[in-house]
């Protein structure tokens, strides 16, 4: 494949705000627009002006910005029927937002134009016209975006053209194919793009599409094939019902497998914790599997290719996880085996004799552990007590002998909690009361009041993600949950576990190998 | 198009298992044989019986179970090297497992034989031709897995067609080609799968991809393209990394756009309903966003998007989502207007003038809440009951005075927990003490005590799910969190949540919540 080059245009902030539970605050918006531009891409779209006012804070506060490679651009649709583009709120707006990049969107497919609209076929070609020329004529660069494109072309290709040659007579800087729906199939894509690259030779063409057949991707990759130059996509994947295409996915595909030039390889390595940070600021979970920057998506379960791994990563890695920032691990499960189990030791420095018969009963101990609900795969702290514990007869720093927490409701204003801990610390016992904001927090501070006279190295320990999980989630309230602890110092991050039906006491079975890791493995000198 | 008819080969208990934190027991892997017989697929790949002792039991197991449609598949490896097929354990565990089918994986990669099988080339291709000449002669149907073909054949061309010619010459039912790695592109499926056609025009070729460049799917309808016939993959797309090609989205794309006969049209609505089903019982998060079956897949959020789908449909979906047993939804967000909440009223039967001015409190409301972390896409009984208190001046049938929950752990194993909750309930006060497994059941349990000889109705509600997120998981165990609770009586189904940085406190809204919407909204003669 030749060595082609082509625009990334990110519109999580648009595009991406419509996916169900996704919401981002001003701020949150300014934080991303850095990120995005840390990763280097061409264009972050940053909302609709003309239809949020949260948009219009957006586009004031992004000047303050000073952003290295990405230029921002501001979204509209074409004016409306009835109103010129001087009186049309939105297209004023789109002036007003001050970015040099506008995104204009116009109907393509007649049945919307005739019954969405309700407007004659060729009035839509001049709002088209119009919105264009006046754009240019006020110096943006001018995206057109055909809404709907294939489908209008599918029904009445004749008229899908006509709309594009509107945009592009008035200049319009590209034409931005829209799979709105999300239902074509790659095929039918690299068909349509090729017919539309050979009306419009000259003339940059963008794609953008939806995931609602799982094609989002693909179908970005087929216009490629068939010369679009310019992508639209949401890192992560986020956007309206099945999402956008997802750039986290289609950017290392291009750069890796297609040889591409879109963003610098060197920036490449902030895929994976950019695509992370991004699900913190939107507050959503991960997804595990994602490509490339998934924290599964290098992560080996079964034997016969945890063995082969070890040896050859290409084996069963189909790019090296480091060039998008994300790493190899090898996964210790029921169906793992010893192989599995000792290449972990090693990874933690555990330094024991591989045919030591402890390995053996340490194995079945995390097999009835799994059982019970446990996973230590984001838990390897927890894991490697438990492991210290059956190899070594490792003892615990502290112990419990009982805690108590009260929490006491008066209306809905007034709420005391208080936690009284009982812990066995070598010869001493201490005996201590705090409080919190909820049980677990008062839990917590009662925790630390106990071990800080006697281990001023936790005062750095600080927790920093605190996780619950339903097992059985069909008892209701009797359910088993899982909590997931992560803590860091100023040197390391780490993470535990607990099970139990109580959530109260499946927080403090995580919380004290927080602390335990923290003493025992962190900090062993001192014990 | 032209109708072409292929099988569905489902391995969910196989290669589905090898996904980070899926784990079946047997039980589970007997219930997903019986769901996915419901579906239609023509073949349920049950486990791996020379590798794990789980695979076996669940063999016996399925020989009780009536399938009215699907075959069961045992997987295995060709022989070992320097082992004869009568000596070979893993091939003796095939022919024990007493299926019908067989599938063996061989490898297709040149560089696979010399490293990690680590002999010579021909000896691989005695290795399957053995296997599979083996098997044919015990009566199986055998289904030939060319692990890494795709790999194998941009290496060394003429060695992978070497590999399934061993295969096919014994009389191998199905060559399926392995894109194991998960790295290929949809064009390159394409071309080598003609190919393949080309030199084996009689057989049957399958195609079994991964996802690791996002193309599992759409590498899948590549192969189809160019003559393949057969497809594996995993409902929800479960499997190691990034997982398998998801059936979930493949099948009703070959239904439904595509006119194949795969699946029966009458079978297809089951679809969301079997994809959800599998995710309980596998006890993972359902992934709103999949395509066709997702939560997400037709819910509709942006305002423009909206008012158009209300009158046509197809305007913004791709396909009906009934055909697919999937339903249409309107968000209620903080992007979405007073269209979508008046929307909302009237799908709730909520009887208002659109043009009461109390829907802009109403609004506003929900907005100010979002903002604090409610979310009312999953709980739409907290939403109803705060829209009938805004807009009907509705009161509460019981309001809190106060709870304590007391939490008493001694050691590791004795733990006490007791609720005291009072509770006004018109010229009543209820002052109750109850005990629980946790802070929420013994909460749950005083609530029913306090309810009960008041209002029998609410003896047949049960909690069904109860689902903890935390909201801003940064600030650890301080961190706030979002309570979400689903009830059923013996008609409906109803969610509610509650958010606060105590999470006995949000349980308690959740939990209110519930018992309101069925005295208030469900029952309402008797109040």
């Amino acid at each position: 494949m030749s060595l082609k080059k082509l625009t990334i245009f990110d519109t999580t902030l648009r595009d991406g705000e419509q996916g169900e539970g996704i919401s981002f605050t001003v701020k949150d918006k300014l934080k991303i627009t850095q990120l995005l531009d840390t990763l280097g891409v061409h264009y972050i779209e940053g909302g609709w002006p003309g239809s949020n006012p949260k948009a219009v804070d957006y586009f004031k506060g992004v000047q303050e910005l000073s952003l290295t490679h990405a230029k921002v651009a501001a979204f509209g649709s074409t004016r409306r029927a009835g109103k010129t583009v001087e009186t049309d709120l939105s297209i004023q707006a789109l002036i007003h937002a001050e970015t040099p990049v506008v995104v204009i969107f116009g109907k393509s497919w007649d049945f919307h134009v005739t019954h969405a609209l309700k407007i004659e076929l060729p009035e839509n070609l001049a709002l088209i016209a119009d919105s264009v020329r006046y754009l240019k004529a006020n110096n943006k660069e001018v995206f057109y975006d055909a809404e709907h494109f294939f489908d209008g072309f599918k029904h009445n290709p004749k008229y899908a053209l006509e709309t594009l040659s509107a945009a592009q007579s008035e200049g319009a800087d590209i034409l931005c194919l829209c799979d709105t729906n999300g239902g074509c199939l790659p095929s039918e894509i690299y068909d349509m793009v090729t017919a539309i690259k050979k009306a419009f030779p000259k003339t940059t063409i963008g794609i953008h599409t939806h995931n609602d057949a799982g094609m989002a991707v693909a179908n970005s990759i087929a216009a490629v094939d068939a010369g679009a130059t310019h992508i639209q996509g949401t890192l992560n994947g986020y956007g309206e019902r099945c999402g956008n295409a997802n750039l986290s996915t289609l950017i290392p595909t291009l750069v890796l497998k297609m040889g591409i030039d879109c963003i610098p390889k060197d920036k490449l390595v902030h895929l994976a914790s950019v695509s992370h940070r991004l699900d913190e600021i939107a507050n959503v979970t991960h997804n595990h599997f994602l490509p490339y920057v998934g924290k599964s998506a290098f992560a080996h379960k079964g034997g016969v290719h945890v063995s082969a791994i070890l040896k050859h990563p290409e084996t069963y890695e189909h790019v090296n996880p480091e060039l998008v920032g994300n790493s190899q691990r090898v996964l210790i499960s029921e169906l793992s085996g010893l192989s599995n189990l000792i290449h972990k030791t090693k990874e933690m420095g555990i330094d024991i004799d591989p045919k030591n018969e402890k390995l053996k009963t340490a194995l079945d101990e995390i097999k009835s552990k799994e059982h019970a609900g446990y996973q230590y795969e984001e838990a390897e702290a927890s894991l490697e007590l438990l492991l210290r514990r059956i190899l070594f007869d490792q003892k615990s720093v502290f112990d419990l002998i009982s805690y108590k927490v009260v929490n006491a409701q008066r209306d809905s204003e007034t709420c005391e909690i208080e936690s009284i801990l009982k812990l066995k610390l070598g010869a001493h016992v201490a005996h201590i009361a705090a409080d919190g904001n909820g049980p677990v927090s008062a839990l917590d501070h009662a925790l630390r009041k106990a071990l800080l006279p006697h281990f001023p190295e936790i005062d750095s320990v600080r927790l920093v993600d605190y996780k619950v999980r339903v097992l059985n989630s069909k008892d209701g309230t009797n359910a088993k949950v899982k909590v997931l602890i992560e803590c860091k110092d100023h040197e390391h991050i780490w993470g535990t576990i607990g099970v139990s039906e109580n959530i109260i006491e499946a927080s403090w079975l995580a919380l004290a190998d927080c602390y335990e890791y923290k003493l025992l493995v962190l900090d062993p000198s001192k014990k």
